[in-house]
């Protein structure tokens, strides 16, 4: 059986990833980040995702001693991405994390023979982080396929980017359609009791519910609450 | 001043990086890993090389949850490498290991605003490691450009690897006339007491010393003791 990692943070894009690389017959192994993150709530979330996707997955601790984002300090106030000119990259830009993410999939991809790495970077509806563009990816591949025994050996492993070009609203229509379970996902930075709304990841989501005429799960009970 | 990041084993190699990166006028900060590696022995040689380069460091502590490398699973045995057909990659290499240190470089290096990263990689007197060739750093820089915010404003984080043209000899003959403190560095891959002088590294460096015509001091200790 074809075997890949997958890289999950509890978020609807890299939960659709999930379900999307199981139907496509590979056998997934997820990597779960624990990074210091603002949201440490979507770690929760994120392996409830794995357990109701049966797929094994790792909670891998990092200590990054040093910030520099928003998402890591809690200093910096969470801005909303709409108050920023449409150039900047956010203040929730985290150095280098989906590289850092990136290189341990790699590795653990390489131990266990695996394939494919497969990864929910999204281009399209997205807070314009680089680490997420395609041109990232595709150097990266080259990358890893000269830095690794598995590329040196002619089995690159191969960093999947299935989401890369669709819209919030087509991942969404995905994401239903392969059954995620949209009411485990978290996506707030926030990562209080319940998403604020306000903040990029909320906007974001909310934008990508509403075009596809879908309802959110976790969106709509806080909005009941209120 | 101009700012650096250096990666730092504590081994012949990457300490005489750390000289010659100050030697050029960097403000130096190493990074050391604490990665499970059996030769832990390294990393207190690092903080000491660090401390006498009088150059701020970090220790990192990566805990990888699969081994896949003798230098990380002592059930499996250390071989020297001219046991090993020469064309074959060791059973020392650690799955994506360069790559997971350059990651977290490249987030450090942003996160202080360091316009390069130091790594003594060397691919002349080496293992076969494919992570210590020229042509992965060529594409690590062009993903790294495209995968920070450091490169997406035009001010990417360059890679350098200043030995990797460079025979041992060379490194030693390098090392003596910055005046790195040859006694304080450990690269033994067994990490006793005393450096075993048969596996891969103790090779390449007693190569090294002979041919540069240098005393490598922690050595003459031991053989003097035997």
């Amino acid at each position: 059986m074809k075997r890949a990692v997958v890289l999950l943070s509890g978020g609807l894009d890299s939960s659709t990833t999930l379900y999307l690389a199981k139907s496509r017959g590979f056998d997934c192994r997820a990597l779960i980040f624990d990074y210091g993150q603002r949201h440490k709530r979507e770690v929760e979330s994120a392996k409830k995702i794995a357990r109701a996707a049966k797929c094994p997955f790792k909670v891998i601790k990092i200590d990054l001693p040093w910030k520099g984002s928003s998402l890591l300090d809690k200093k910096i106030k969470l801005t909303a991405q709409s108050s920023q000119p449409k150039a900047t990259i956010p203040l929730t830009y985290v150095p280098a994390r989906n590289i850092i993410f990136l290189s341990f999939a790699l590795s653990y991809a390489e131990a266990i023979k695996a394939q494919k790495i497969f990864i929910g970077a999204n281009a399209i509806d997205y807070s314009g982080y680089p680490d997420c563009r395609p041109e990232f990816y595709r150097a990266f591949n080259i990358a890893s396929k000269r830095g690794t025994k598995a590329g040196a050996q002619g089995k690159a492993i191969k960093i999947e980017t299935p989401l890369i070009n669709k819209t919030k609203a087509e991942i969404v229509r995905l994401g239903k359609k392969l059954g995620v379970p949209f009411a485990m996902t978290w996506s707030c930075y926030k990562g209080g009791k319940k998403p604020c709304g306000v903040c990029e990841s909320c906007r974001l989501r909310a934008k990508g519910f509403r075009e596809a005429g879908v309802n959110d799960p976790p969106l709509r009970r806080w909005r009941a609450s209120k």
